[in-house]
């Protein structure tokens, strides 16, 4: 395997009932900011315990953090934090709110550093920032990991950009299942894919011998399918939603990724089928990936043939193998009602080259684990997924 | 599966040079301690690597610190600290000499606090400790998990307590591979078998549908069959013992033993193997494993046939299944050149008394995740051990 550094500070808080530990964490003083979207915590319940547990807090709040979430909404959120003077953050949702949580931490300190400081510069020139006000989170959707590392992407106009600092991940992250019973089929199908494409992302790339992150990435996917396979048929069965979840952490918490290349073309271009058609992050996954296997069949092959061996139990010659997986990849995605092409999505090989302009206006031009995805390959993926 | 906290804020560093990493970690102006063992860091070239490291810092060091540390060497290592203003510790070693070094870093402030505390309370009254030294580790024998948990075990006549505390988490580990390779056969294998028995010290009891946490488990087992097994024949292979290294690191960096009952039986009972008769720590866990699965194969049924099928990838009936699952385990240790049987390391039925009024003595009385091993049991498995 290659050299590596792994570290993750955040304290987890699995279970049931957890969500009054929020006490234990933050500081009996703190001035804290609830960070939230668009309110379905105030119909699950979660609104509430999250404010009973703050009771003897000086709390405020701030809502309206879309799903891919806006700058200009988290920049709003700067008002609130210097008029309020808060000095700590909880984000109460899915990976958009901490996401978006994570760079109003970062911004708040970066603008108070030096009231010339633009936060966007943060975004755009990669800056390393110095501090972020701390933060705990309220895991309320499993999918993007988001509650257990330090990166973010945020939504301006029609650019996805991300961000990332050893200051920003959380202190704490509450992770209770049962808040996760609440959610819509269609946003629980879109947190498995985005749990099992963040693995594959990390795993099905080129075989270095690094035999711990292979099996946890294996037995990260075997969870979600085994737990996919049930949970829209099974909706209020609370063990499936923990496995689910805690998964979800798994996936993108940085562990299975030591050492390892890493592949994330299929988020790239995913990213570009969400801003310019507002395809959910999950599903643009689900249509690009199979085609990724396809079109990288051969550079993939031997993790493709470990993954059909070890993953979905397949025999056969390793082209067999090789087929039967990326099948059975896309027998599970429709299980999980997910699009699996640009035309289940009503999108045809005449919006093909708009994507490619944007992948070109981002830089996007040298994508994969070897970074030989150009903008001619993908084209060949894009149109193997029609 | 049960609620759990999860913390791990450990830094690792992992793989071939990384050694040089000390500095970015240490802060310039620190006053370190380097503490170790025997000597065999000084032959095979990590003393000079961390000491030409070293160069720009004031350090001293501490050397002597015995396999299964002896309390009174630890605390000859608080008057050198104090000597020499001391305020950053860097164990350079295996688990003992980071197991020493934490309670060294927590003895040191416990002192400082009040000049009339006595560490000896740290590790027989439980002590909740307030602070410790910060401290980092150089690993040099995949074994213990030390370097990445906060937990210790020092020794004091034939008593061998446990200690730990969130201020005993290293705030950095070195883990390169290549300062495994002058390790001799016996060390090598000592350090597998104990990272498979705290495995499955944590995995083998009864299911409560984490699957996580099992298949996690089941990677870690399967990594150190597949690399314990050629390790003795291919010494020199750095990437085998990479991923032994990190094999080790993960059966006892708390992740799999999240939210899931835990067994320990065979590490208690094998403590009191190591205190009466000096058996090498893994030996004992060798012997006494077999036997614990022999003995409680009812109340691990469940697991013993998921272990099987999965980690060993048997079929037939349920009792087919657990029987062939241990004898392979056992061909396993055997292949690790470890001893299986009391027999092998010249112990018999006469034995067996002083044993278990060890095990009295130690109020080790309800062991296993049942805490159904009393001192009857454990006759049954000493002399199903024989």
């Amino acid at each position: 395997m290659n050299n590596f550094t792994f570290y993750n500070p955040t304290r987890i808080h699995f279970g049931v009932g957890q969500i009054e530990k929020i006490k234990s964490e933050i500081p009996a003083n703190a001035r804290v900011l609830v960070i939230y979207g668009g309110g379905s915590i105030k119909s699950n319940g979660v609104y509430e315990q999250v404010s009973s547990t703050l009771a003897e807090y000086k709390w405020f709040e701030f809502s309206g953090i879309e799903p891919n979430p806006l700058y200009d909404t988290a920049m709003k959120a700067l008002d609130v934090i210097k008029h309020h003077n808060i000095d700590y953050l909880l984000a109460v949702g899915g990976g958009s709110v901490i996401d978006a949580t994570k760079f109003i931490a970062a911004a708040a300190l970066f603008v108070e550093e030096n009231h010339n400081n633009d936060p966007w510069d943060i975004l755009t020139q990669q800056l390393k920032i110095k501090a972020a006000l701390p933060f705990g989170t309220v895991l309320t959707l499993p999918a993007t990991g988001s509650e257990s590392n330090s990166g973010s992407v945020m939504t301006r106009d029609d650019n996805k950009l991300f961000f990332g600092s050893v200051h920003t991940y959380p202190q704490f992250s509450i992770l209770d299942p049962q808040t996760t019973l609440s959610l819509s089929n269609r946003q629980i199908s879109n947190g498995v894919i985005d749990a099992f494409v963040h693995t594959v992302e990390q795993y099905l790339t080129y075989p270095v011998n690094a035999k711990i992150q292979d099996r946890f990435a294996e037995g990260i996917l075997q969870t979600l399918i085994e737990e996919g396979s049930c949970v829209l048929n099974d909706q209020n069965n609370l063990e499936i939603r923990a496995n689910i979840m805690w998964s979800a952490t798994m996936a993108l918490n940085g562990l299975i990724g030591v050492g390892v290349p890493q592949d994330w073309a299929t988020h790239m271009i995913g990213h570009e089928l969400t801003a310019l058609h507002g395809i959910d992050h999950a599903r643009t996954l689900s249509i690009v990936f199979p085609a990724v296997m396809k079109i990288k069949r051969k550079q993939k092959r031997e993790k493709l043939i470990q993954y059909g061996q070890r993953v979905w139990n397949l025999c056969g010659t390793d082209d067999e193998i090789i087929n039967q997986a990326i099948d059975k990849t896309v027998e599970f995605f429709q299980t999980m009602q997910v699009p699996t092409s640009l035309s289940d999505v009503n999108l045809g090989a005449s919006d093909i080259d708009a994507i490619l302009a944007k992948l070109k206006q981002h830089q996007m031009i040298a994508l994969g684990e070897h970074r030989d995805i150009d903008l001619v390959v993908s084209r060949e993926i894009l149109e193997k997924a029609l």
